[in-house]
């Protein structure tokens, strides 16, 4: 075995996530490493807190990065939040939302599935339904930006429903967060999180993570240990938090280079604002819906529901998606993304997320599978 | 709130991890990101896995990087291989021994408790003797390099011993891969976790793990569901593994850029070669030990089982520990660690691990040492 160093292709990142990261950003993550207790790391700790709260739009003191992606992001709102017994409503309409239903099993849940079809948003009646059918729902889960088809449910809405019948809310937001508006506190969400690879651009491996007064509570009056360690928020809170005057203690070794990273990244939003983020991302998506309307693909997901930062388009009869996906990462390097699960074969998914969102690369991409769809055998 | 790009002071890291970084790794961890499936990046994963193989002295086909921290790779060898109800031996002799008994208690587990004297190795004979009394046991865990003392255990021959009493072994090689022999196929052992960012200087956030052919048998034997989504190597596995012809299956978003970066470490352990890399860390231990027996500093731990790359010492009567440690970092750049638990307060610990283990720095280390040591109020 003689291997040499790895030298990556220099790819644009139009697939569902990673999205290609600033320069800014790479810069900051190839610092060297100082210890995860130092107190200059600390420091950058306690401003990528407030940066973190910005981007969830929240005042939530239990605002942090999991160190680990967003899966595990979705584990820490479960395995702290879940109880075996608990009843918990998932909605369904992507492979995310399948992805909740097994940790809610996992966890020893009872729970109730919710479907809407792949494509479509959680339809707000359905839960509404659901839960006049199950009043001792303890738990809420669904995904506000479906990053399988490219669906944005109503967050807002589907928040206010669960609160009406006494249920906490655990809403995904790992394709959302930078891209599209999430705001916290005033929808009222009472655990979120998200991914730090998507319209963040930073790099895969982080998951923010925000948690409310009531989903604290909810913690802290478990009958059960929370199964993980790892995950249990009680003690990973001794190192992130420090509620002003509290010691910190060592509980695992942070990712202190992905750290560095996250606080630029989160720091670029900072300049460039939030709202001036989303409208990037809307204006960006329409400049693509245009384009990809001109070359005959037609999106699957009714205009209204979509994601500016997923687009999900059906492959024209008769052609090999994943031969025009070779052809564009070989001749482009350009990576969009396949369909999953239902619609694995049946679409493309582009996406224009963080710092890949821009009209060069939308130019690029309309050009390039404009290109690759004439010359299609 | 404005903050400004982070830029981390330069220190020595003579603690118990993370140890510097080599810059080649830097330059890998920095380069632009691509997509987890990019065939690229599965050719790279490849060699990984092949080069983890190296560093663990392992064929095991299961041999590859957890996407979190150390205490994830723990979390993943308990959660998949203890089921509810099963004995499980933990053998404590530090911090890291404490955290596999909450580990195994977490999953339902009847924990008995072997226990050693913080800086002194795991006893043989306490292990043997709990097997006799307990010879439904299912599973045997110690750690090999105890961080929190510098203390080394016996792999081999605890695992010897497990084996005769048929339970599977699980060891803690978080500090000690690279740095002190750890041979996975020779002594048997059934499951092991590292991390990346200790004897093979790579970023923080990373956990190596190897699992044999009994382990997996134990997985597949369950009755169980594994009670981690995340960690359920059911799972993550149709992502890394590859049994030559399989498709890859997506399961989470590799942390594609920390996996650059081990690549990159990997290598480096490579062209050094596993028993050189060992090699220095003795001869640099012995310079060490060497020094600080002239500044008058006793070890924690009795010879013969002490660690090379993790040496804890006593802290002189009257010297205020933590003011020093502060004063190494502050006038010196230098990071040493603390004692934790029953030996906060009581200890330092130096570490000399990976890239961080060569002469200039033992000799830089013992000359600031010396200086606060001497100018001590």
């Amino acid at each position: 075995m003689t291997f040499a160093t790895f030298n990556p292709p220099e790819r644009t990142l139009m697939g569902p996530g990673p999205s290609n990261i600033n320069p800014r950003v790479l810069a900051a993550l190839s610092r060297p490493v100082i210890g995860h207790l130092d107190p200059a790391f600390v420091g950058m700790m306690e401003e990528l807190k407030v940066m973190l709260r910005y981007a969830f739009q929240t005042e939530n003191a239990l605002t942090f990065a999991v160190s680990a992606p967003g899966s595990a992001g979705m584990e820490t709102c479960f395995v702290n939040l879940v109880e075996p017994g608990d009843k918990v409503i998932v909605c369904r309409n992507g492979v995310f939302g399948g992805r909740m239903i097994e940790n809610a099993n996992r966890y020893g849940a009872q729970t109730v599935i919710v479907e809407d079809e792949w494509g479509k948003p959680v339809d707000a009646q359905k839960l509404e339904d659901a839960l006049k059918a199950n009043p001792d729902t303890k738990v809420v889960a669904f995904v506000q930006a479906e990053t399988s088809t490219g669906a944005e449910s109503d967050t807002k809405t589907l928040t206010e429903i669960a609160h009406r019948h006494g249920a906490l809310v655990i809403v995904d937001a790992v394709t959302a967060v930078g891209g599209t508006p999430v705001k916290v506190d005033e929808w009222g969400i009472d655990a979120i999180y998200s991914g730090s690879q998507k319209c963040l651009s930073c790099v895969p491996g982080l998951s923010p993570v925000s948690f409310n007064e009531r989903a604290i509570a909810k913690l802290k009056s478990r009958k059960t240990p929370v199964p993980s360690w790892f995950l249990d928020l009680n003690l990973v809170l001794s190192y992130w938090n420090s509620d002003g005057g509290g010691k910190r203690t060592y509980h695992h070794t942070a990712p202190v280079n992905s750290l560095y990273a996250l606080h630029e990244s989160l720091l670029l939003l900072q300049e460039e604002g939030l709202e001036a983020a989303w409208a990037r991302h809307r204006t960006q998506h329409a400049k693509l819906a245009e384009g990809l309307a001109k070359l005959g693909l037609d999106f699957v997901v009714p205009e209204g529901s979509r994601l500016p930062q997923l687009n999900a388009v059906k492959v024209p009869a008769g052609v090999d998606e994943a031969a025009l996906r070779a052809r564009l990462l070989n001749e482009y390097n350009l990576e969009i993304g396949a369909g999953l699960g239902p619609l694995a074969g049946k679409v493309w998914r582009i996406g224009l997320m963080g710092y890949t969102c821009r009209s060069e690369n939308v130019l690029f991409c309309l050009a390039a599978l404009g290109a690759v769809l004439n010359t299609a055998p």
